[in-house]
């Protein structure tokens, strides 16, 4: 008994030296970022030497260039990219629309854009009657005479009950993604989709949409909150209310484009590879700050932490932006399928790409015994950096195609109450990102990376 | 064995079951503030019905006339004011300061305001030349005849290796605090502190300051943090120039005001009491929005939810407003003076002045058993909701009165990073307040009160 206890008191004396030692490795990480401030630096280049980064775009092959040489400045082992092919959606010119009030022979604009994927209006655009519904549920419920002819005014709010917006942006989304091909086969000449947003603004969210080959392809645009709102209370008052968009955005031949790669070998376990990146794609409507540009100068940081520390890890730590994850996945899929053929044997993929807000843990995607393992193991150390919120469940987009060969996926949590004023708008800018906020988000990845590397992940 | 083994089984059952049903009471108190939103419209209220409520003020009344009323309206058990004397400092006009290089002939205006408490200038200003320190530390080196005649810059920039912002805060605050006090016996004629501001931006940040009576009193104004950066550049290009400063602030007679205070009473233990509160008074720069409305509307919302969920506290849930918090703190002493003599029963004490951002914990000011108490009994579920962070130390200045009779004191800990961009400056308003933080805000002081109030504190 006694000497059990004697080994129950080492293993406590050791493992609290470990974790004291490690605190101060992660406080360093913390105060290195803060202060030197190099991560938000980094976003301004991208966000305002380059701007928009939509796939396909001259600004995504800046992007390339300008990450590529960033990589460079920091002295890793090697810098190197991947090609991938890429969609290539344009926009056109600035889209309109406006909602006509018969009885009042009265026009009033609200703002739209369309959203990325989807074919242009005719020239003179789309003029008609339209129908609202609470999102596709409802629109199943439909009767097909009343919506033939029609625009179909996809109107569910988010939900804002959540307190994690992205559960009620998960929520509301499928409206947006199917909206066009659930309505085409009803008789829909067009869709009017509420924006994926939080608060009631005037800012219309892009994103992706989709369709599908055995469905006539009609234009899909997202209106503002504001402007939705306008149309909820409008239509409740004049049903015959008319509406009238027009965009002239297309889709383009396939294109070269590439994800862009660094990495510091590892001293002990070349060959085991921890992965972290965000995406370097944007859509076109701002600078992509929050959405991905924060996701990737923080993994940058994580390279330049370890780097500035002195901290050689013992594993390979891989940075990877991603291309193309806004609308195809491309850049994921294509790294993931490469990493298949290689046999790299991959231990952890944690991207970033929720914004650069304060960070509050990480969601995991793994098996129940290493999510119990990372939480038995760092949370206490975790919650000191007040980073130890790990019951989330998911990775990013682009880790995810990791799926099968990477036993622990995970994306960086940040507080997500802003995220939906800017995702996706006009507002995605580098002003719009705090940059304690992004450093610390940068910190925390080091942390989580330290110790994955340091440590591994148990038998 | 096997007894006690189902003993334990038995208790863990409970205990469990005890977190589930918790655990969905908290979950109605964060889906009810955030849907409904009611602390949001009445942080409205009182920044846009009223505005600044500066100690003796209009507004400073007609905010308790208000707050009379939301309690009032709430239907709970009593509402009443409690007098308190305050003291009565007004601005006068707006500042005016500038920056004179006589190499060049050349005037710069740059940002102040007067620290709340000064002096005025004369009528026609003060115009010195300048002497630069750091902070009170580096005052104390200097030679009195280098200061002699001179203003002194106080231009100790906030620290930003910290993660808590507060920190940099109370490492930065003594020379405004004590600034004036400290370079008026080296013969210095006015102080000019660089303001407490995380950014460099072109607000200047008011707050108290403080004078003795064996001490000639001179007057004291903020400088933007921008303003400071040119100061400091300037000085570093050109020693004589010339800093010109004019204020007519003044200090009127100590006038009547008053804490207000509503209650619901414990159902069981009706003479225990769980103080929460914020304080109404603001600087009369802005509207006192994230200081201190959040923390007022945040508590009464406590009140509401459990109004509004139909929770019946089993001990006696006291809101108090209290006045004169940022220059005096006479309603947290009134307060207190009044329990002591009253042998009012206190068991916990939770305010909130720390901004209206999304909240991740407590910081407590307890003994060692308590605070252990707290962390092993709450912190698993305070944590699912993400605020379970307790590792702070420290309560707010109001409740800290009640230290001696209260034995568990505490202060709501939000996310810091954004609240010193709008500190005491003219950006505290309404609009700086995201709703959905300031609600998360409340909803983790019910659930945190809801414990104590359930549970109690122990043996």
């Amino acid at each position: 008994m006694k000497s059990s206890l004697s080994i129950l008191i080492l293993l406590f004396a050791t493992s609290s030296f470990a974790q004291s030692t490690d605190s101060i490795t992660l406080a360093h990480f913390f105060e290195t970022a803060l202060t030197e401030d190099k991560a938000y630096s980094d976003l301004h280049d991208i966000c305002k030497q380059i701007g928009p980064r939509l796939s396909g775009s001259d600004g995504a092959s800046k992007a390339v260039v300008l990450v590529q040489k960033i990589l460079h400045s920091l002295n890793i082992d090697s810098v190197w990219l991947q090609k991938v092919m890429v969609p290539h959606w344009v926009r056109g010119e600035k889209e309109a629309a406006s909602i006509y009030y018969p009885g009042f022979q009265l026009k009033q604009t609200v703002p739209i854009c369309a959203l990325g994927g989807s074919i242009a209006t005719p020239e003179t655009g789309i003029n008609a009657h339209v129908i609202e519904v609470k999102g596709l549920g409802q629109l199943q419920k439909m009767n097909p005479s009343d919506i033939k002819g029609k625009i179909v005014f996809y109107n569910e709010a988010f939900d804002q009950s959540y307190r994690e917006t992205f559960n009620a942006y998960s929520k509301a989304v499928p409206q947006r993604w199917g909206g066009a091909m659930e309505a085409a086969p009803y008789g829909a000449v067009g869709v009017v989709v509420r924006s994926m947003a939080q608060h009631i603004d005037e800012w219309p969210h892009t994103g992706a949409m989709g369709y599908t080959d055995s469905v006539v392809k009609i234009p899909a645009v997202a209106i503002s909150s504001k402007g939705a709102e306008l149309l909820n209370e409008s239509l409740k008052k004049e049903k015959d209310i008319e509406f009238f968009f027009k965009t002239s955005c297309q889709t383009r031949p396939d294109t070269t484009s590439y994800n862009v790669i660094g990495e510091i070998k590892g001293a002990e376990y070349p060959n085991e590879i921890i992965v972290i990146g965000g995406h370097l794609d944007s859509w076109d409507l701002a600078e992509g700050a929050q959405d991905d540009g924060a996701g990737v100068v923080q993994s940058i940081e994580v390279l330049r932490l370890f780097k500035t520390l002195g901290i050689k890890p013992k594993r390979t730590i891989r940075f990877v932006a991603f291309m193309n994850e806004e609308n195809g996945g491309r850049g994921g899929a294509k790294y993931a399928e490469w990493a298949k053929t290689n046999g790299e044997k991959h231990i952890a993929a944690i991207e970033s790409d929720a914004g650069g807000f304060t960070p509050r843990g990480f969601s995991l995607e793994t098996n129940d015994t290493l999510r119990a393992y990372v939480q038995k193991t760092w949370k206490t150390l975790l919650d000191k950096f007040e980073i130890g919120s790990l019951d989330d469940v998911g990775a990013g987009a682009d880790v995810d195609h990791l799926k099968g060969i990477c036993p622990l996926l995970g994306e960086l949590h940040p507080d997500s109450q802003r995220y939906f004023d800017f995702h996706h708008t006009g507002r995605d800018t580098w002003e719009n990102v705090n940059d304690r906020e992004l450093e610390m988000g940068a910190a925390a990845m080091a942390s989580f990376v330290y110790l994955i590397d340091k440590y591994g992940l148990g038998k």
